[in-house]
């Protein structure tokens, strides 16, 4: 099959024609990719900055946004035929160890990455395991999905894990309408009927962020926290869920939250700097989130199908990935950038 | 009556007479003090530090963890009869904003704190409202329990917080053995079926903390995080809550965390700095906790009267405020100070 | 003023002219009357269904769905100004007991209910505590939602519980699209991407429903049962929310619940009555709901301000009471009855 | 292998020489018996109460509260080595349902129940699968253990959901001080810090209640309802946890119950009834109670190996199981019967 394969870092990866995978374990399963999402980790991972976290012995193939369609099963799998139209959540994972067994698969003690850590989407076919196969609605296209798996599902589980406070008259301040943050207002929007205040530096993103489902929008150009509370009315809001996080996002940030409100923590890159007596004055917590899980991944889906929660795409022929690549770190891409094999 | 005033920033408080508190507004109630916590804070209230904070007017009377029995009730208070032996909690609240709606009396929009910016109970009597008083058991001395009104609750509340998530089999790191951990450590113990971990510098507050239910005691040496490590099969632990918030503890106790595990900052006086990436990927919580609600109280109550709360106390008459100052200044207290008036 | 009173049960309520109340308690507010509902409860009251339980002394004025503007406040309320517009919450309740203190007031252990146990709405002016007022958003005027200070405060109450547990891609079925129901199906569609269900006797009640957000409708033709089946795969619903309460409903509704469901109980009427080992191997839950705390008034007057629940009113001036008496008697009003004096 | 097989309903099971169960599936482990519980349960299958329902194929092997050490496993087995001692959760799930992925996974769509409905632990050899797998801390022999697999298991589930209320002075009735009840008052005193009402109808099973935990007995002897008013200031209790389920138990429970309160039920036999207006009105609720799940084993051999919780129990060579069957039939067992091959 073909595949696009990473044989260096800092060079860019290479159509190759190499073996299709095949079930090797009895919960393994194959799928023939029918979109693969193109992913700013893509470019970090070319760049080398994965090459110690991840351990992947070069050459490999990218592609950590996958869905498709069911090839093989392993022997001990149930409830997939051939043919079945899916999405992989990004880890393929144990399902025997403690955070399995709760329902907490992200916190697997044992489980592989395929696209970090094994062979990914970028490819006519991937395997991974039964526990990361999510069934698609029908109404559904595996394309015009595939790029939820990752991004989607953590700008989802943030969500999901913010609206679990908010009740009618709370506010919910969204920082960053980038892509994480236009699938995070959309989540919310379906979620929680608190009102919500998308914050960007950008007015097109928050043009569409009041398209998507935000209420109101504050232009970041350094009024932000005074028109926050304006629109609080001085109090702050219950909540901030930042999918940015760094540059002056944070701090801006902490001065938009009201007593005892949370802070979630989804964007990186900065640091989280608060005096003690800030956080105990005020009671206010911070909340770390990471991926979804695949019941979090589940959830994503039906909104997506009956149409809550959409995606904006720019399809690639796998061949075309350079151009995809080049695309997206020119900033050349509306939506998300998906190869399609 | 006799009352210790503080008439100038820096100066020592006067035992002065003044008139007696009385009841103005219909929810007031005057108490006669039985006992009045003496606490780090109040050094802080005299060397000026909560000048601008608490914007009190001078002469006042200090003393903010206060207990005793009822001496008179406003019309409107109902439940409440002279001489009924009561514990004060901190804040006279307002009762109707919507802090208060919530049972979140602590974050009230209009509240007094008596002892900070209002006249508090180092003096025979002292005015609070219906809704700050916690009648007592019959089996508790006000002087016995006066010291549990602020700091004892604040650690109660903390302790209740982090045991909703601890189940068997969890492991909690409790870091600072002084007054509010010696209470933290036993309401935990009473909360949770946890293994405590408490981790101090000083040996012999690390033994009382053993014999107040502490599963294993670390001494704070420098290899303290690698015990933690040892102690929790090296995943370190769901819950770490801290009562020093400064100095090395924040760096060394984010360490001690469990990936998914949450962060009760309690003391205050460093800053709380961590890369956002460590947040995401190990995706924990920072969880601020400021003083207990009046439920809280009513809860701590219950435990210290059925003997699974206790306060070790060294009581002084009103009229020794000076000595019980200047013991607590050079560490002569063992426990808590308390003025009997 | 002029008052509708109760002079003798079985007896039709005649118009008084009756001193205005005025303020006695430091807490009570004097409310001149914009509307007041009226409910099924007012013609059991006159039927003398309520004699013992409310033990009221005749003649009274009843109306307990109250809304108007503030007319004179007791010396310790705060916040409150004459001429706010405000609802009343329907208990005035005591703001010290432990209920209270949690934020639970409907379970107050000492509050009275106007209109049932004392002096209520179908009058020109109405005396409460400030507990019990809400002020509204300008964009309400008060004869529109005072049919939602208690009914329709039920249904929000009961919706917002089963709302906690439902997740994208749950089902719930909703029996009974009455005036609850209706209620019932716009506070979910706010709360919860849950897909509902609406089962009722009444093809005319089920389109309404359907304008209102319910996603499927169910005539309970005596296919109802069948017909939630097919619509949730064979499974049954995560959640049944049940206004009827009576008749075949409850037997119909718990056959509609999947295993680990939670069925609502909100109408009233009939028995539960369920075999213990259908409840634990399907490891069902039922869950009592009464009518909301003042916190969730707050909430569910933004719900309307914002035009996600919205309320058919009749209405009728004071003197037209026996016409609207007779019209809901007889079915012929659509929504609800309102008194506007 | 020795094994007892029941060879038809009605008839004394037969001890049988049978052949090994080996591992035929990539996640099978096949466990050497240490120790298996001998149920009520058991006796009802003998009788042919469950033929119906499990649908099991005769000869087969009873045995469902199983403990032993690791034999054989699967060839996708994880973290289980041979020799290993362990405890077998009733149920061997499939890991891929949407409940099991919830951590739910005792409502898993596709399970098998060893000792039910295939064959189970009255032998030398059980076969399951990793999923059902609990490692034992070495201070934990399997027969000492076993028979909390079931049984305890739904008590301590049960214990669990209504911990997570209960706060510092809130009382919880257990009705029932038998097999289940006696863990279930461990396992409370564990997981709460509330006081804990015991009520039964035997003197002697109380005794051992106040031993293992309980705060107060009360003797049902007519004037059971009355006592726990007594003990709870009239009010009733937050909870009540029914082990019974039949004869006036539930009656007198839901009598026993605190507005606001939950009932737990466990045991089972009788039919709950209970008018809706009392449901509302108190706005009570009804929480069924299956097996706990696998992590809630984890959990319970945690309380166990501290010494937390413990269980008395007569052992019996397994070609004594003629004996256990009749000592367990006529009242003579004290604890649990266990058969240790």
């Amino acid at each position: 099959m073909k595949a696009v394969r990473l044989h260096a870092y800092d060079r860019r990866p290479v159509l190759d024609e190499v073996p299709e995978p095949v079930v090797s374990g009895p919960l393994d399963v194959v799928v023939r990719v029918g979109g693969a999402g193109v992913c700013r980790t893509d470019l970090h991972i070319i760049e080398g900055q994965w090459e110690q976290k991840s351990g992947v012995a070069l050459p490999y193939v990218q592609g950590h946004e996958n869905a498709g369609w069911v090839a093989e099963v392993g022997p001990a799998v149930t409830g997939l035929a051939v043919g079945d139209p899916v999405i992989l959540h990004p880890l393929a994972t144990c399902g025997l160890c403690p955070a399995c067994r709760r329902g907490d698969d992200v916190h697997c003690a044992d489980s592989s990455f395929p696209g970090i850590d094994a062979d990914g989407g970028f490819a006519e076919y991937l395997r991974t395991n039964a526990r990361a196969v999510v069934p698609l609605d029908p109404a559904l296209a595996p394309a015009d999905v595939a790029a939820l798996a990752d991004a989607g599902l953590t700008a989802y589980h943030a969500a999901k894990k913010a609206a679990r406070r908010l009740t009618p008259g709370d506010k919910a301040v969204v920082i960053g309408a980038g892509g994480l943050g236009h699938i995070g207002i959309q989540a919310l929007r379906a979620l929680t009927p608190a009102e919500l205040i998308m914050v960007d530096t950008s007015p097109d993103a928050l043009k569409l962020a009041a398209r998507l489902g935000a209420h109101h929008t504050v232009l970041a150009d350094g009024g932000q926290v005074d028109q926050v509370a304006d629109l609080t009315g001085g109090q702050g809001a219950e909540t901030v869920v930042d999918f940015v996080g760094e540059g002056g996002a944070l701090e801006d940030g902490v001065r938009m939250l009201r007593r005892a409100g949370d802070y979630h923590v989804v964007g990186y890159g900065g640091t989280l700097s608060v005096p003690t007596i800030d956080i105990i004055s005020a009671e206010i917590n911070f909340v770390g989130n990471l991926v979804g899980s695949y019941t979090d991944l589940v959830e994503l889906m039906d909104l997506a199908a009956r149409g809550l929660v959409a995606l904006h795409t720019a399809t690639y022929p796998l061949d075309a990935f350079g151009q995809a690549l080049d695309d997206l770190d020119q900033g050349r891409v509306r939506g998300r950038a998906v190869l399609v094999p």
